[in-house]
């Protein structure tokens, strides 16, 4: 496997040994090309009351997903630190009726400012946009600031 | 049973039978008073990779404590109708290591108003709050607005 491969083995790996609600609701790395990063889950394990994806597992597969996104461009820096996600706002535009596809993009300046944050300070922030579509139309936008610590910081 | 027993026992059947990720985090209803819920959540069922409780978690807990508040307020008034959450906001303010308890509180004015507008134009829409402490401080804050349209609405 290449290293993209490896990372994202490692990284759907950690989610379903280390979080108990991400192998619940069966998310998985997709696709990620070094910038973009999509994840999937499917409808069945993550249906709501409508039979249509239950708001709790579309926050959680955007979350990841931008968890994700940050954790993948920090190890291709060859930095790693804790990483958490301190606020964020999501808005349900249409109801998810099919498997969920969420996408993640971080330009690259994004990821290289807070690998030299963190290596600078110990601590660096990053805002992340995730989307969700449904029947080909946007269904999901999430906005979320995460936190990353060294770490020893 | 009395009224309100019945509802929160027939809420959390809901939430186990037709929500798989809600099973799967062991969300279930702490108390009820008419005006205040409270909803709880295991630690164990919900950890993330630093141990505490994964944002994911924390949110699907909110977004099901409001859903829950307007669930019960509706059927004490006899009303019923498709509630969904339409937008949401929620800020971690510290990291959560312990059993969720989630508590969110809808005046009486704020249901009496949402059972008013449904059933004048089969629609309503109403915000509220919920939040979880930690260690005896304040966690997470969730602010949601969700929409409530009548079954044939």
């Amino acid at each position: 496997m290449d290293e993209i491969s490896t990372l994202c083995a490692e990284l759907e790996a950690t989610w379903h040994r280390d979080i108990p609600p991400a192998a619940a609701m069966a998310i998985a790395v997709a696709r990620y090309d070094g910038t973009v990063l999509e994840v999937r889950a499917p409808l069945a394990a993550n249906r709501n009351v409508h039979g249509t994806v239950f708001a709790g597992s579309l926050f959680s597969i955007c979350v990841l997903t931008g968890w994700g996104t940050t954790w993948l461009g920090l190890r291709r820096h060859g930095v790693s630190g804790s990483i958490v996600v301190a606020e964020s706002h999501i808005k349900y535009r249409r109801a998810v009726g099919e498997d969920v596809l969420c996408r993640c993009s971080a330009e690259p300046a994004t990821i290289d400012g807070a690998a030299s944050q963190l290596e600078a300070t110990g601590r660096a922030s990053l805002a992340l946009r995730c989307t969700i579509d449904a029947g080909g139309k946007p269904a999901v936008t999430f906005e979320g600031n995460y936190v990353v610590r060294a770490p020893h910081g």
